[in-house]
């Protein structure tokens, strides 16, 4: 596996398999890598003649008060990790690589990016449109490989290679969690002992409002206060949304009469963990 | 030369020039070509291996009180020039080709988009900056050649293309200009013969701004109001803006130190015209 720093250095090294016509693979990630990421680089494998991650925390989607100076890194584990799943070649830019200068261009992808994260974390999906927008034209990938557990982020960066014309099919894949069913985060790392036990009600809840509907629940409101209820009584956190909304405009439903995502973000006092359920209506 | 409508069949002619590696040359258009659009289809079929040109009237860069609806076209003529200009590609897509559903993705460059004609054409470039996005990704071509009587738009998309790292290169070619001096632009045809007569007072007064400031002239004040002065006294119209810019961050200047642009946008009745030159110091 080569660990390629520089944007050039990449180009030169993808140039060649460019031409050739080859699959390449891309699984854009901000590295600390768990088996999330790993089912990301093992599918792209599977499906590419080659795999580029990208390891790049990406400053421009944290705010001012969130956890860019301390989100967790080991680089060393992540390329063992990266090589082990297949992955050809590892994408590490410095900050200065990918920001040489202030930038001034910017991806918005409105409606999408307003309610759910985007309500508490302004700005963030415009960094993360804007640095994927970025990470696309420097690896000019076939494929591009995104987790589920991150559904809003998915939903616009599909939005956005739709709506601009990337010539970049983007695949969803599903949530990978731990066995008590929490899902998969670097974020997770942050969680104390006590936390990270009472963590699994967040999936735990979302399980159960994902059974109510299929068992014929219709009304959200009754879903959703069931879910903050089950999430208030098992942990210590604040909930900062629980919101059930339509599947492919992720505007707020009342009454459930398609396809739903029902998500929400929580604030345990040292981490903040967001999941999500796709209810596909039978 | 190829007429060719949709994205798909654009793209499916490009294939195996993309494989080859053959040299793409991209002039994106609005149509109703004059000598200036001619000059930059000319550079680019000298450069390179092919060359595409896109003919699309971009209702997104308008804004509701302007000329979307009467904007000139000849779609034959415009044909036939390409095809003589050695074009092998004509893409001219449909509004509801390029924008299929209601575009909320925008491509947006700060600060360069702000002043001259950003500030009375609110939403123009970011409008011209999602197109040339879309375009880019569409055509992805080796280069694009864009004509400098749009100072402000080739800088806004020579910005875009390198924060958001497209892989292109951007050429920006000098302003064709009629024998009496007056920049060639489409939205020329719409001068009652008076008006046309007196525009050629636009790039008279550049002309000797330019002058004025190789012989030492420094004040950035006495050559806008040298400019505007000259314009008034000989054309009825009224003046948008005359200024004097940082040609690196278009930023006004008041004591000229380094390169400038000096820009204007005058309302005729019957049109807008804009124009500018680009002073080098030596």
């Amino acid at each position: 596996m080569k660990v390629i720093k520089t944007i050039q250095g990449l180009r030169r090294e993808l140039q060649a398999l460019w031409q050739k016509g080859e699959r390449i693979g891309f699984v854009p990630t901000m590295g600390y890598f768990h088996q999330g990421h790993v089912s990301l680089m093992a599918r792209s494998v599977r499906e590419n003649d080659i795999t580029v991650v990208s390891l790049f925390v990406n400053p421009v989607q944290f705010g001012p008060t969130e956890d860019l100076s301390r989100y967790p890194r080991d680089l060393r584990r992540d390329c063992a990790m990266a090589k082990a799943a297949g992955v050809a070649v590892i994408f590490i830019p410095s900050v200065k690589e990918m920001y040489p200068q202030e930038l001034s261009t910017w991806v918005s992808v409105n409606a999408l990016s307003e309610g759910l994260c985007g309500a508490s974390r302004p700005g963030h999906f415009k960094g993360v449109a804007t640095v994927v927008a970025k990470l696309l034209n420097i690896v000019q990938p076939d494929t591009m490989y995104l987790g589920a557990k991150d559904a809003q982020q998915a939903m616009v960066i599909k939005k956005m290679v739709c709506d601009l014309n990337f010539p970049a099919r983007v695949v969803v894949c599903p949530t990978v969690r731990e066995r008590d069913g929490l899902a998969m985060s670097s974020r997770n790392m942050y969680l104390k002992p006590d936390e990270r036990i009472a963590a699994k009600a967040l999936s735990g809840a979302l399980f159960a409002a994902k059974k109510d509907i299929l068992s014929g629940e219709r009304n959200a409101l009754k879903i959703i206060s069931k879910i903050k209820k089950l999430i208030l009584e098992e942990t210590g956190a604040s909930i900062e949304y629980v919101s059930c909304v339509s599947a492919t405009d992720l505007k707020p439903v009342r009454r459930i009469k398609a396809d739903v995502l029902i998500a929400l973000a929580v604030r345990f006092p040292s981490a903040r963990l967001i999941d999500n359920q796709l209810v596909i209506l039978r």
